[in-house]
């Protein structure tokens, strides 16, 4: 038995991760429903869009789903209290202290999880409590640790530290990095990237279209000084970087975002003037297709390369 | 079969970096004698060193090693020279154009392997009529492409557009991270950093010791103005970072590295003034030990994560 199929009472140890724009109802409903774990990201909600979200998401599924929750949005305690009033049974916090909600959470039953980008973090999220870890690496999209480390250095590393299941993010994108990250001892993956460009996202079809495009190089981790963030490098990417190479202040740069930068990038569509957010596996999405589909193809591919890794061997092996 | 092993007439498909100041005769002769392959790193060399240095490899062992050659390294022409009268079998080129001496190599019947950062290099390389590619990620330590791609998101892209054997570098410090790329495609390893952290290394004793005190972020891509470069975050990178930060052109900071930082860093162990290459996997090394020990114990513990892999399962997975 898998620990993190057990947590989540789900089929397959993939998870679709929450993301800003791009993670609605009907994403979470369909990864669910696919035998995947599905999460709301309601760093771009209100409480009462994620609370029509959450009675969206039952309406279309009776598996289980969740609610990712950035702990440093401004909105966080309404969405916490959205989340404990709709009874939500899982949720996925990121970007801030897990001591926070942690304690509150479980009080009423939630499994806490917890996105971390090293080790340092993972112990203080165990420490607090929660039920599992999602540690993700340098080439993750969006938000991002200041360390820079990638996940082929990060999993074992927090792995060796934690007691607690560790699912690996940051990198993923079919059943080859799955397997990948499996054999660093993750046990289960949460996947964006390649979930931005399905038919169920509520990404901006703009968007969608751009990541069939992206080559080697077209992402970069951004916004060092106030909290890097991994974006495509368009026209905006290049403001930013101007920005800070003529020394703007962390206030100057906030205002650049405040523009609704995310938003008019992700899920209006403008690749120029808007904040786009992917990660580094986004070369390789060729397609955009239903989120089932995506989950199927990742699973079939994980258990080929799996069996085929088992029976990799060079003549003097043994 | 393995092409790797076979290319190279090695036991097992891992090869030791061959890094500038730490990789000689000693460690490269230690990890040829133990099975894997074991490279000279000429980058650090001028050419009559190197001739002795091939010469003593040659005593110490009777299988096959190698010798890396930056391409760009003003030395390169005279090197390459050595190579050839000395009757080296197997070349690394990096750092520069494959086509510059590729050709000349495949005449004189050497072996020839190019290490690249993305898939853009890795097709100009097999163009150029290498016999085998390392890609190396954003984690490697040392010179790294600008593109930022870490091994997890580099290797399957690669593998997916070249025909010849592809070997995994950055990252890779035991057998989890060396199952774990041979789950991406790839045929084999190269591995820098553990090396380094070897008796037979010529690193000087400060920096093995201090890469067994590293933690997650205590390296970072420095240089990114000139070719970057990964090192340890000691006050010669903060100097580094300050010129950067403060407009340094290519030419002042050339003048800054040319004080033979490299040297100073890794072969004279002054920590603090010095250069000091190395990869984010660093963070896993324990214990300096004998080369071959390092080899036999990555072997091993690959092919124990390798069955423990196999017998991965949910419980409704198939």
């Amino acid at each position: 038995m898998n620990r993190i199929t057990q947590l989540f009472k789900i089929q397959y140890p993939i998870i679709q991760a929450g993301m800003v724009w791009c993670s609605g109802y009907k994403l979470a409903a369909a990864v669910s429903n696919a035998g995947g774990l599905g999460l709301l990201g309601a760093g771009s909600m209100s409480a009462e869009l994620l609370r029509e979200q959450i009675q969206q998401c039952r309406l279309a599924t009776n598996k289980p789903f969740g609610v990712n929750v950035p702990i440093m949005y401004a909105r966080a305690d309404e969405i916490i209290q959205v989340i404990i009033e709709e009874k939500v049974a899982i949720v996925f916090t990121s970007a801030g202290n897990p001591a926070k909600y942690t304690g509150l959470l479980k009080d009423h039953g939630i499994t806490v999880v917890h996105v971390v980008p090293g080790v340092k973090f993972a112990l203080k999220a165990q420490t607090a409590g929660v039920d599992a870890i999602v540690a993700e690496g340098f080439e993750a999209g969006g938000h991002n640790g200041r360390e820079e480390t990638t996940t082929l250095c990060l999993i074992p590393a927090v792995k060796d530290q934690i007691q607690i299941p560790l699912i690996a993010a940051g990198g993923i994108g079919d059943g080859r990095g799955m397997l990948s990250v499996i054999a660093l001892g993750a046990e289960g993956v949460q996947i964006g990237s390649r979930f931005v460009a399905s038919i169920e996202s509520s990404a901006h079809q703009h968007f969608k279209e751009l990541l069939l495009h992206l080559k080697e190089g077209d992402t970069m981790l951004s916004l060092k000084k106030l909290a890097p963030v991994r974006l495509v490098k368009n026209k905006f990417f290049q403001s930013v970087q101007l920005a800070e190479a003529s020394g703007a202040s962390a206030e100057e740069l906030l205002i650049l975002l405040s523009r609704g930068r995310a938003k008019r990038g992700m899920f209006e569509g403008d690749l120029e003037e808007g904040e786009l957010e992917i990660g580094q596996i986004a070369v390789l999405i060729q397609e955009i297709l239903p989120a089932a589909e995506i989950l199927g193809r990742i699973w079939n591919e994980f258990l080929l390369a799996k069996t085929q890794l088992a029976s990799w061997s060079i003549s003097n092996e043994t």
